[in-house]
Order: structure tokens, then sequence, then C-alpha cells
């Protein structure tokens, strides 16, 4: 087979045996967050015999100290670079990268927590930058700690945009049947609404057509929301159906993409659920949000477009509040591994 | 028990006999959608020996050819007015209104079909609000026809208010324990946001405290959307939260109304399908059409609180495409019927 992803492969009957090894990188977020708990667990249901191998981009000792959770998760050991990486004997490298790791105090604030957090995942993008790693999966943030940190990112997406010089990149959420590429993100709904121009909508029509030619699956068929009640019923009710989002999709059609649209946006994602359509373009953050972060449970994955490079991520926060308590769940970041090794085994080029 | 409600009556065991019946108008719709189909399939379900009664606004000859999907369903006959109705011996009555029938054409438009739909509505409405009956329940409109057949109007809801001189309506959406109340309705998105203000806020959690209070729940646990991403992470992006949602939420929990937030919409709906919540208010259509719809199937309910009657709606179109095939579901019309009775029942007075 092609591409099994990941963790499909673990029940998997053929296993191709690849004398290459193919990695991913994995930062561990914040430590006092549940990123540890979560990779302990991860790793716990791995098959890392396969194709595919990790590096993980954070603390060792927060790592052993979540293993309690995970008791049959693998040992770790510690590497000063990527070199050192590729023989472990069976260990999970671990790069700490010279970071002034704190020790792990579930649900607090700490701003070395923040300081680790930016400096792990600023490593794994200059990896995957110099082709070591395939691609980088990031493990939950604290923004409060960034910021205590004294980095004035809005997030895990703006700061790897501006890292790999990408003005044009896209924030998307994946669940299962269900992928929505969004327009724009962290906007205010009224900000968000003045970027609703044909070329923002036809430059997120193409990047999800080309995701999706990097997922084995044999179609691509792109939906794209309406942005209005009922899709603006034809400019009854606004105007960016017929002034943006019409001429978008006849631009892009002329260029081969299979996309149609403005569809009415309250029962496009039930459409999407039940197969009609491969991926929505949505016109705002909570347009796909809300209806992926209800179906999708645990298992979303946000993934980011418009980038040299290939980064999925988990669906949730740090979620202080059930840190340390072994109640968090690994199903995101499974999700995660299994999209990234998906997306970065295509042969596609990956556009930006 | 106080109040079962109409539909989940017919499988109950306790059945409260009255000699007082009580009335629900319902209104057959386009007669070229599916509204006599649903209506004759829900008819055939129902259990019309108990408390509730139904008079038809509608032609009972389309109903009668849409028996054939429905054979079980109870004979009509046609009465001149509401006090006819009161004795057809175990036939539904129907009221045609001396309205220009024209013959069943089922997925044509018809400016017949739509002149005898408003009339339909106008006359239940009229009904309700003489106190013939206790509620009304809508079938499907097609605005085409009605705007062949020369009305202005956006829609029922609207029409209703108009009927009924309710400047301060709010269009609602419940599916099972997932209730929305919107603070506006068919309006573009930047119309909508501009409509983001305290006042219409706090009238729309005062509309949903007191239609929580006529349901047979013991909570009214309300909880306040936000209108940006993360609900505006206080202020980081949007100032919607800080300007009108909190104040108008602090204004209502002075008044003792249990309600909270801004909370995050993204993941506001999982937690009211999981129990946390009673009900949302939504700060625009989509917000809460997309969850609602996502969720709900066939079973969602249109109703309208801020009106001086009771009136639910079904959750649909007339959908032309499938009328006259026998594909029509049923079940909206019957939760529609069923939440209309536990409206109605209550005793607490009608806000508005």
């Amino acid at each position: 087979m092609a591409n099994e992803g990941m963790c499909t492969r673990l029940s998997g009957t053929e296993k191709v045996i690849k004398t290459l090894k193919r990695y991913i990188a994995v930062t561990m977020g914040d430590v006092n967050g549940i990123g540890p708990e979560i990779l302990a667990k991860a790793l716990a249901r791995l098959d890392l015999g396969g194709e595919w191998r990790l590096v993980v981009y954070g603390s060792r000792a927060a790592y052993e100290e979540a293993r309690r959770w995970a008791p049959e998760a693998p040992d770790a050991r510690v590497v000063s670079n990527f070199s050192e990486a590729v023989d472990t004997l069976g260990a999970i490298p671990f790069i700490e990268a010279d970071a002034p790791i704190p020790e792990r105090r579930p649900g607090e604030l700490d701003v070395d927590a923040g300081r680790c957090a930016i400096r792990w995942l600023e490593e794994a993008v200059g990896a995957a930058q110099r082709g070591e790693v395939d691609a980088i999966v990031t493990g939950p943030l604290n923004k409060q700690g960034i910021h205590l940190a004294g980095y004035t990112i809005q997030g895990h997406t703006d700061h790897i945009a501006a890292l790999t010089d990408s003005p044009d990149y896209r924030m998307c959420l994946f669940a299962g049947p269900m992928r929505v590429v969004h327009i724009t993100a962290h906007l205010a709904l009224t900000e968000a609404l003045r970027q609703v121009e044909q070329e923002r909508i036809a430059v997120s029509i193409r990047l999800g057509h080309e995701a999706l030619g990097r997922l084995d699956i044999p179609t691509r068929r792109i939906a794209v929301a309406g942005l209005n009640p009922h899709a603006g019923e034809a400019g009854a009710f606004g105007v960016e159906e017929v002034h943006a989002i019409t001429p978008a999709i006849a631009e892009c059609r002329s260029e081969g993409i299979d996309c149609s649209g403005p569809h009415s946006a309250d029962t496009l994602f039930l459409r999407m659920k039940e197969g009609e359509f491969d991926l929505v373009v949505a016109m705002y953050h909570d347009q796909g949000h809300i209806p992926l972060k209800l179906i999708a449970m645990d298992e979303g994955v946000n993934v980011t477009l418009g980038i040299p490079i290939v980064r999925t991520s988990v669906d949730h926060g740090t979620a202080y509040d059930i840190a340390g308590t072994g109640r968090a769940r690994e199903a995101s970041l499974l999700a995660a591994l299994d999209l990234a090794s998906e997306l970065a085994s295509s042969t596609e080029e990956i556009a930006r």
C-alpha cells in the first residue's frame, strides 16, 4: 500500500520494510500542560518498528514523570542533535535543545515552560526546513506562558508561518471525513469579514485541492461555504457571495479544480459528514470550528497549509485543569501523527 | 405528569383524561411541497384521543392525495370555521379559508400555492390571537411562491411577528437537549454584527429564560456565546464580548437569571449537548444553525419567542426535489407538535 498512515499501520497486516527510515518531529509543548502525558500515552500505542520514527523536542524528565500513566511507553534517550537521533537502539530520541527546562508542575503557569515550548518548536521547524525530518507534529502551548516569556506571537501557527516566511498560510481542521480550510484564523469577526475577498478564497481552494491530492482518497470534491445565512439567497442578504465567493469558485473551476458553491453553511457540514464533499472552505474561524469541534470529539487535527513543511497539531490546548491527573486523552495526537505521515508520504510537492 | 407533550404521549402509560380539549392549529404550507405528505405521515402516528386536538389550515384534497404514503392517517373533513371544528366525529377538521387552492403538482412553483400558504398562516395566527387554538405549528412555505403571489415578506417568522405586532421577536432552534435563541435572524452577517448590542442580547436571554420556564425541565442554565474566535480572548480579537455581551450577562444575572458567558462558541454546543447548559444565546443565525442542523438530523424545531402566541415550525423547507416521492420524513413536524403542546401547557405567561 502506498500509504497507511502511522497509526493505522499498527493493526495493518502488510508492513513495508524499508531500510530508509523517515522521521517526524514531535514537540512536547508546555511541560506543565497535558503535553507530556499525551505523548507518553501515544508512544505506548504506536508501533515504531515500521518506516516512521519519531524525534521528540521536549523534556525527558517530564516524559519520564508522565510515563506513570503509560508504563508501556518506550524509553527515552537525550541526544544533542538530529544526527545522534538516528540510532538510539529503540529508545525515543529527545532533543532538549539547551532550553531552561523547569521542573514539571502540572497546571502551573511558568515562564520557563513558555520559553522551552517556543525553543523546541523553533528547533523542530529548523529540522524540517533542513530536511532532517519529514513532518512536524506540535503539542499544546500555553499562550499566557509564551507571553510571560516575552514573545508577542498569537500562537503556534502564526509563529511557524513567520519562521518559514510564509505570508499566505491557512489554518485547517481535519477530523475523519471532515476537512476544513479557513480563509482567516484568529481575527475579530468584523475584520475577518473584510478579508472575504476573491483572491484569498481562491488561494484557500487551491491549497485545499493540493492537500487533498496528498491524501489517499480518490476524489478532491471541495465545497465553498457561503458567508451569510442561506448563502445570502442570491444577494438578498449580503453581497459577499456574489462579489467574492462565486468569482473565486469560477476562477478555480477554470483551473480544473473540482469545487462548488457557495453552499448554505448550515447544512454543508452534514453534507460533508455524509460523504458528499471531501473538504470545505470556510469563511471564518468559527464557521469551521463550531461543526468540527462538535463532531470530532478528541480526534480533530489542526493542519497548516501554505507553508513549505508538513505540520499538524493536536486540536486542543494545554488543559491545565486536568494536567497531572492522567485523564488527558491521546487520540488527537495519534490522529495528528497519522495525518502528518500521510501528508509527508505523498510524492506531490507541497504547495506554498 | 404535568406535561408529556403530544407525541411522547403516544407511548406513555399514564394518560390524563380531560373533558376540556385543547387545540393546535397546523398550517399545511405550500401544497406543492412536502407539507401534505409530512402532515399525513404525522397524523398517522399521533394518538388524537388525548387532551390535544388538531385543526388543519390547508387543502383537504392535497391531504387526501398524500394519504397514499400514510393510509392509516385519519379522515379529514372540511369545516368553514373554528366553531365547526370542535366536533368532527374523529375526522380531522380542515379549514380551507376560501383560498384559491390549486391542484397539487408536487415540486412545481405556483402562485396560488403561495397565496394559499399565506392565507392559511394568517387564519391560523388569527385563531391563536382569538384564543380558539392554544398554539400554531407551521408547515413549510416556498419563499419564491410567496413573492410570486405579491408578498414581500422575508418568511414565516417575520410575517407572524408583523401580524402580531411584535417588534422584538427571536428565532430559535430546538433539538432535543440543544436549544438556541438567535439575537438576529436573516440578515447579512455584516449587518448582524452591528446588532450585537447589550439590550438585544439581554432581551434574548430573558426570552430564553422564560421559554425554559415553560418546559418540563428543572434547570434554566443559559450560556451566552461569544462573537469572536475563542470569545475574543478578553479583547485580544474583537471588542463585542467586552462592550456588549458581558454587560448583558451581568444585567440578566442581577435579575436572578442563571446565565453565563461569553463562552467560546466552538466548544459551547458540545457542552450543551453533553448537558452542561439548557440553552445557548447565539450572536448570529449560522452560529446556532450550523451546530444544530449538524446534530438535529430531522428533529429540529423552529420556535418563535417574543410573540404573544405559541408558535413552532418544522425546521426544513418545501423540499420540492423530493415532494411527491413519499420520501419526506415527518420527524420534525412531530417534534414541532410535541414542543408546541409542551409550551402551551405551561401555566407561565408568555413573555413578549
